[in-house]
């Protein structure tokens, strides 16, 4: 049995407490949120007797194994190290923190508190993930892949009206790219690694002043460059497509991993290759690390600390070509 | 009657004429080609008997009223030059030539004879493209476009087996960019203008010293960005799609306007906004060319000049970016 704390009170929270009770080992034992009320209200939906309102406190006690991080991005850093610090395992949601700099520190406490850590990016944890890895080798040289994920937020249309929520606030880390774009990055970057060059475009709202809203990213590989387009003020409808000479595998809401496609060339035939999966995506990446806390281990061999590193350091550098500047890369 | 000679002999001029047999006012009168039997073969499949070995004799032959140039890239010029000198209208394939200083030269001539000239680049004549213009208020503020055509050439497999045909010869102009690519980019300035930056990646074949295997251009406008996909060397099954923050614009086959459909933000429903067309997409720019004839229009109002001219700027500056160098570029 595994015991959980939970930081953040939101749908995704809810989420991944859905997922958790598709577990034998994961319990809920204890809800942080700021406020006492809020506290109460969503322990009270889980049936949950602990809250707290101070996060030390939570990672002190002894209620708890381990923490799922879902507050906004500019406080993972800050709350992954207190409770690596405490010795509690820490699932945090993507993006894992605001930059590398952060990242290294988690990273560090982790290890010298010999506590496990992981970025909750679920990708490759759901089983079509992995098909498409063994399918990868049926397109025969890969030249062109186009990663897509742009959704139409529906704070924007609050934003437009002046009404501005966390998803479009600086402060908090947030923005179309570390919102959005670390789902595809992460996922091109899990499967072919570091690019050789990056070029960035992006548009930043409130004149230059707010988050970025929309981005698009060329990255180049030896003989082979990838795109990355991601979005929060527009919907797209084309799939995620890996492109190589004798083929393309085509991928449908890339962050869900809901449909993979393979197509011969010189066929017209669609082959389905996906795998039945979960409706809810998050159970199995919440079983992995449930289950690496059971063997005793301190690092995921699927999202390891070198891949959430490597991400964040093409984020950084996305943010760095675009101009998207954080209060938190002043905390240095 | 507006009677035509016709340079190159391969599909494209097949097609071209079949396009020619469905107007009322088209006749094939002479046919070019380098050899004589090549030029008696083709003209005798037409049954027509003037046939020219030589351009200068056809040029000045009174035998034609103008001529269709389906010759290697890199001798649009020239030849539309010569024929513009002769008072012979010129409707000449895409791309118009082999950079803009050969287009300066093509519309100077064009000007100075007071004789028409047409890049013969179909998709503004296609019925849909009006369409899509009537449409596009419909998506609201357009913010991302990724307009693409990707095709594996069937050549490409002959030049991996040491066979280089005339599509992978960097002599002859060639190359994803201008073959293919031209499309695509031309659809977006004809659309949106011009850029306000432009960064480009490209694959160059035969470690740097052939033609360009692939590329990705993003152009950035005012609060919007473009990203363009071209290949030789793989298909892409994505369609072209136009985003806004009210819904998207999806185009199947761009340089063939195949496909048309809108999808409003929050609704799941594809509205197929395709007209019918007929079969042979290269109709309707011959109509139109025809007609500017008849009309004795010296320019077409919708391949303008200075639209060729705008497209071609923006292929030098590609190409500069991507390391793509013609024999053609050193003869200014």
């Amino acid at each position: 049995m595994m015991r959980f704390g939970i930081i953040g009170t939101n749908w995704i929270t809810d989420k991944l407490l859905d997922a958790g009770s598709q577990l034998e080992n994961f319990e809920l034992t204890a809800v942080y949120s700021r406020t006492e009320e809020k506290a109460r209200e969503f322990a009270a939906k889980y049936n949950v007797k602990n809250i707290f309102t101070d996060l030390k406190e939570m990672a002190e006690s002894d209620l708890i194994d381990g923490v799922y991080i879902a507050s906004p991005n500019s406080f993972h850093c800050e709350q992954s190290v207190l409770f690596l610090k405490n010795g509690k395992a820490v699932l945090c949601e993507k993006p894992s923190v605001s930059n590398s700099y952060e990242l290294e520190k988690v990273i560090n406490t982790a290890r010298e508190n010999n506590t496990l850590y992981m970025e909750a990016l679920k990708i490759p944890f759901i089983p079509t993930y992995n098909v498409l890895k063994e399918n990868l080798h049926k397109v025969g040289k890969i030249r062109k892949v186009v990663a897509n994920y742009c959704q139409h937020s529906s704070r924007y249309e609050d934003y437009k009206k002046g009404d501005v929520r966390n998803a479009f606030k600086k402060e908090f880390s947030n923005g179309a790219l570390m919102d959005i774009g670390v789902y595809p990055l992460f996922f091109v970057i899990s499967l072919f690694g570091i690019p050789e060059k990056i070029t960035a475009e992006g548009l930043i709202l409130e004149d230059g002043k707010g988050i970025d809203g929309q981005g698009t990213v060329n990255m180049v590989y030896n003989e082979m460059d990838i795109t990355v387009l991601f979005s929060k003020i527009t919907n797209s409808y084309l799939p995620t497509e890996i492109m190589g000479e004798e083929g393309s595998l085509l991928i449908e809401h890339v962050s869900e991993m809901d449909k993979l496609y393979f197509i011969k060339r010189g066929s017209n035939e669609k082959t389905d290759l996906t795998l039945p999966r979960k409706e809810n995506s998050m159970y199995y990446e919440l079983k992995h690390f449930v289950d690496l806390y059971n063997e005793n281990k301190k690092e995921s061999p699927v999202n390891t600390f070198s891949l959430s590193l490597e991400v964040m350091k093409i984020l950084d550098t996305i943010r760095g070509k675009i101009g998207i500047i954080f209060p938190a890369d002043n905390k240095k």
